[in-house]
């Protein structure tokens, strides 16, 4: 018989909680399919006192964080507590020990991870982290070792369900105020939304795809980012009719000298296999120049899938560790330049508020000139003495759309810059 | 300085010989995001005369396959050969020798990869085929190892390019032999398209399929298969009217006691992300408790998706080969009940050219009824004595399915059973 492996979890809320209750109910299912025969023997939670979805053995439960690194009996820590500390010295501390560590810590991996690997490869341990990017898609696994050998040119990802959410319910004509209720109500989005629509959470997801894809280490705060939490539902109207779905974008992108990621709202075209993504589902697409364009696709969060992707991470640790391997890093992160935002060839669409007489085309238009920023196309929409415009620029670097649109903010004939999304299109 | 690697290739066909352009021309590319220095030691070809779009050193071409296992200069070895022999014997000797193998070759890993698999466990080396299905699509490791702890229930597949191409262009009114000539003529069907539209290709596609998600070995003889030689536009056109799109779908699924492997043409409704996937595109559907859906998307064929897709192997194989592991299984086979194909629920589209006249849909249903089929929705277009009748059953067994059209061919007033295709949706 397969001797025990003992696992020790930090957390048990929504996806700690699940993968308790999976590992020991379905423990005979993984037993049959991998041979493995987990003990859950440490769960490390904040209060001893609360009532719990699952029962477990006397003294299995502790309000201790330093018991998974100390107790012998624990050959495996899964870290579901999320944060960066205490979470970031517990795992850290593990990994010194020789212990392999799971987490599904996005915050914790993109602030960290370049540390916390390098601890993992000096002891020759896994630190796995499947769950940290799209919940329940594999893409961790796909981008570091099926990819290994692919020069990845872009990864692009809608990798928070809570603003695909919005977004989606946008499209469909909610308010965005409308909208994030309606999330809030079906448990998508948190009472506090603040991480989601700002786009804090998505920005993290694009920091580890980006170091993963590129083998650059990027730090979350060298990510632009811009939420959807000043998109109006007039602006997704408008882009529907040009034949544009608005999507929050997470990219990473490898640029001539370096690499880049940002997220932000974009409008892409309603032919992209993004474009089609409802709801709270997650999607990463990835471009290369021998895959061409892979597409995957499935649940970004909720305890199910978070826990089955946590689970898979598990038993490959486990595999590992009964091998007896001095486990090799899958990825090895080079210096490299991050280039700035202001650098990066972006399209725009931009919509003006502005007075409705002659001439006013073609100040907007050298204003756009001057700045360097050619336009693709313009759409009116009259209404007595004001007007609105819709503009979609060529392809310029970022600092010169900005330019180009605070040049606008001073013409007397613009009452307002009321909106601007960038775009993704290829150039006709 | 990391020692090299010594690869050796069996085989320098179309995915062959990119796998070795890009092993020499991106050596530098790999070597900076893995570590790892590769070096192409042998590779063996039929005929050594052949001009070559690749450049080796003298000594490198040979056309003695079991140099690959007897020299000691090659660590790791890549069959992209195809066929089952000489490949399967080569193979199962260089893992015997204790060399990890990576194959694109699903006809051998369908019909002998339980041998291998158990060889390769034996000598404590990892056999990867991440190719064999779904070509460049990360498939095999997500199944193995990121969903190792889900219970999957099923797996839909376009796992043939041709097909999907064939069907796609029938999808936009060619006929048959148009759509495969144009096929032909791209270069997306082989002058001999039998293994393609027979079925046959994906057939061992869902084999491997149906093995790695249930844990059951499933030979590729006991898959029941269909092709789409036999399929007319004018059905597709139906179909598309009544809001479904025409597959050939690789179906893997977990029954009650058993498992159950499939390749059939198959009505899917328009709205399922399989419907979309047009032209050349493989993509794979997964259905689980905890992951709910997982689509996987992308180039199913072709030298340089399917070479990434050998490399990323060659990557992980090496990798474990300098951490020293003996690697332990990644899935292990227990024995399980194959489900007879006549057992398995499905729901069928039938179309009948039937005289025009009263009681005849009477009589057709009374067929129905008498083999315990009901029939879920009817359509009728007359012309003249004669009418075409399209329907759609609810689910029954196949054997049900079959007995009721079997008894419908014995009806006077049913001139001919023009069209069965089984149906994927939702009962209402």
């Amino acid at each position: 018989m397969q001797k025990p492996v003992g696992v020790g979890i930090l957390g048990a809320g929504t996806i700690g909680g699940t993968l308790i209750r999976r590992l020991i109910h379905e423990h005979d299912v993984v037993r049959s399919k991998t041979g493995l025969n987990f003990e859950v023997r440490r769960v490390v939670v904040r209060s001893l006192d609360k009532p719990r979805p699952f029962t477990l053995p006397d003294g299995v439960l502790t309000d201790r964080l330093d018991e998974v690194v100390t107790d012998p009996a624990i050959d495996l820590v899964v870290e579901v507590m999320g944060g960066i500390e205490p979470a970031g010295r517990v795992v850290l501390a593990a990994l010194e020990a020789g212990k392999p560590v799971v987490t599904a810590n996005k915050e914790l991996i993109a602030a960290r991870g370049r540390d916390l690997l390098a601890a993992a490869e000096a002891s020759g341990v896994p630190l796995l982290f499947e769950a940290a990017v799209g919940g329940g898609i594999p893409i961790i696994r796909p981008l570091t070792e099926t990819l290994a050998g692919e020069p990845i040119e872009r990864v692009l990802g809608i990798v928070n369900g809570t603003t695909n959410y919005i977004l989606t319910a946008m499209a469909d004509g909610d308010p965005y105020g409308a909208a994030l209720a309606a999330a809030q109500e079906l448990g998508y989005a948190e009472p506090d939304p603040t991480a989601d629509v700002t786009g804090a959470d998505a920005a993290s997801k694009a920091a580890i795809l980006a170091s993963l894809s590129f083998g650059t280490w990027v730090p979350p705060d060298r990510v632009y980012r811009e939420g959807i939490d000043r998109l109006d539902v007039i602006d997704i109207a408008y882009a529907h009719q040009m034949g544009f779905a608005v999507k929050l974008l997470a990219v990473a992108e490898r640029r001539p000298g370096g690499v880049s990621a940002r997220v932000h709202p974009m409008m892409i075209p309603a032919g992209h296999p993004l474009a089609a993504i409802r709801g709270a589902t997650n999607a990463i697409f990835i471009e290369g120049p021998s895959i061409d364009e892979l597409l995957f696709a499935g649940p970004g969060a909720g305890g199910e899938p978070t826990a089955t992707a946590v689970l898979g991470d598990v038993i490959d640790a486990a595999r590992e560790r009964l091998a007896g391997a001095q486990v090799a890093p899958r990825i090895r992160f080079a210096p490299g330049l991050l280039v700035d935002f202001g650098d990066i060839p972006t399209k725009w669409y931009v919509r003006l508020d502005v007075a409705d007489r002659p001439g006013v085309l073609a100040q907007i238009a050298g204003a756009f000139g001057e700045a360097g920023v050619s336009i693709r196309s313009v759409w009116q929409e009259g209404r007595g003495d004001r007007a609105t415009l819709l503009l979609i620029t060529h392809e310029a670097p970022e600092r010169a759309q900005q330019a180009a649109v605070d040049a606008l903010r001073d013409l007397d004939v613009v009452a307002e810059v009321a909106a601007v999304i960038r775009v993704e299109s290829p150039e006709p």
